[in-house]
């Protein structure tokens, strides 16, 4: 009747057997409700047209039979492929498409989620969520307002970075910032700085919070531990103002602002580390041009990007209980740029 | 009844009416078939629980009844995310998720496709590729069976890069590599090299064909074009195998060879392009660590990803007619490694 190579959808089978869809669908599901009653004649033409054409049921149609669609969400706040050279989502998605292959999921992009004072948006007036069995977000900083109305739906997500709550618990697989910078706090002290500063990006997000907390928390024996907030001020400037400091090492949170300390401090004949120490706690190992080996921590990202989906996996299981928060530990790196602070040196 | 915030669907009008779901489905797309009758009483009931949480329909459950779900399927034949340095689909991405957004479509990667010989395939047992309204297809070689199959099937889709025809016109955004090489050839006969080379990468896809025809089709004219398939030579061996052949410029398919390839011409004191030019067909402004600057052409990809999407956007509209097939102009990269043959050298 059909050719085997056009593939048969219901609307042929409500077509050919002369029902409407509906009824093709209360066949398929075998339903006899008592208020809806198929007359046997109709029953058997939908079965014959099943029959005749070898109709395999749709995926979309599966779902609203079934329970789930396999498929994950997405979300980004911004476009999930930027057009920078660097390139802040990638590792994420690779680690999100490998699990998600894994598990046999599809995954969706919301990229027509209105974008709004330059940030899309989750919910808007087409919310298109649901079409997702759950959904892993992505950002730097995720809107509170959103993960509130998340967590009221009681829709399955996931967020990639510790969320602070939000009208309940935020599901999340993170990275043990303030456990990273704690230990490189710890190597600063056992190296003998005493003085130490801090240098933040001046970001109101958890993951700028956590590094702070574990600078403040393990710096408490030093000397001086001065937080110096991200005023874009130049590497220069800095450097005038950590010398009449008398900081020895510096923690620098963003990573290209830290190459370009390093050189600030080579072009006026300063020794990194033996005058200046520079710490970086951003992510090394991610490509800046720089010749310069820093010391600081690899963030797992990939590995993130694949505990968030198995999390977002278990959640839409419904089998998993509790509170779903996990942080995973970030790799320390070397580096050349944190030693001994210079004894020669008068800083007194 | 509900809270406001917990999104109703339609599984919950089904049990508060206590009827099925597809009795909702009827009910909500106001179908009356002879075969099936719904009792006033239950239409009554359905409409009022409706109207009692303000159920508004599913997108999923929406497709069913609106043609259109505003999803772009995107097959990749390798992960999306690759973990090398060397992005390949990343430009693509960029130009699909940019296009995608102009026309408010989400996009959704078939990371569920199994992978049979290293490859993902695009169909399979659970064919899903139905959940979207179309689909663009990237990679470098596509399956020819798997483009017979859509075109027989009808399903809306694009290729990224020409390909042959497969049981039928293949719908497609490319680059116009035969143009592209073409004139790199005409450059090099005006600088007056007469002895031509061609190295390819040896693969049987669309891309490398439409290079090579370029430069046959453009070399016509020259005294020696000769056609070196890509045997994995070690660079050294080429630069005697051109000598012998009194070649004075070289077109290399793979971008990393002519790398490689120039290395080799400085490392023994080949002056490029005086002793020897080479040009490269693959992209130079792709990052691969070189100082040199190569001549060749910029393949616009971005552009590629956003056309394409344009063109299946146009496809699941309906409202386009005739053979739908594009070919993009190539920038050409000056570059320094294409110049005169030098004169001093007796190559005789």
């Amino acid at each position: 009747m059909t050719s085997a190579s056009r593939r048969v959808t219901q609307r042929d089978i409500a077509r050919l057997a002369g029902v409407s869809q509906a009824t093709v669908s209360l066949v398929l599901n075998n339903r006899s409700d008592a208020d809806v009653r198929i007359a046997p004649e109709t029953r058997e033409r939908v079965l014959q047209a099943i029959a005749d054409t070898g109709y395999v049921a749709d995926p979309v149609a599966r779902r609203l039979a079934s329970r789930f669609n396999r498929i994950i969400g997405v979300f980004t706040y911004e476009p999930a492929f930027p057009s920078g050279t660097r390139d802040f989502y990638h590792p994420f998605l690779l680690g999100i498409e490998e699990y998600a292959e894994r598990v046999g999921c599809d995954l969706l992009l919301f990229t027509s989620a209105p974008v709004v004072d330059g940030r899309r948006r989750v919910f808007h007036q087409d919310n298109r969520l649901r079409l997702a069995d759950g959904c892993i977000l992505l950002g730097r900083e995720i809107d509170g307002t959103e993960l509130r109305r998340l967590n009221a739906d009681g829709f399955p997500y996931v967020a990639v970075g510790r969320r602070d709550d939000a009208g309940g618990p935020v599901p999340y697989v993170g990275a043990d910032y303030a456990e990273a910078v704690g230990q490189l706090v710890r190597m600063s002290l056992a190296h003998g700085h005493r003085r130490l500063a801090y240098l933040s990006v001046g970001l109101d997000a958890e993951s700028s919070a956590d590094r702070y907390r574990g600078f403040q928390e393990h710096a408490a024996g030093a000397e001086s531990a001065r937080h110096i907030p991200g005023t874009g001020q130049e590497p220069d400037t800095l450097l005038d103002d950590l010398h009449a400091d008398r900081a020895t090492v510096v923690f620098v949170e963003d990573f290209a602002y830290a190459v370009a300390l390093e050189l600030a401090a080579r072009r006026r004949g300063l020794a990194v580390p033996g005058d200046l120490s520079i710490v970086t706690l951003g992510d090394p190992t991610v490509a800046v041009p720089s010749d310069v080996a820093f010391t600081g921590f690899h963030i797992p990202r990939e590995e993130m990007g694949r505990q968030a989906v198995r999390m977002l996996a278990d959640l839409v299981d419904g089998g998993a209980t509790g509170v779903h928060q996990r942080l995973l530990p970030c790799e320390p790196v070397e580096g050349e740029t944190l030693g001994p602070p210079n004894p020669a040196v008068d800083r007194s």
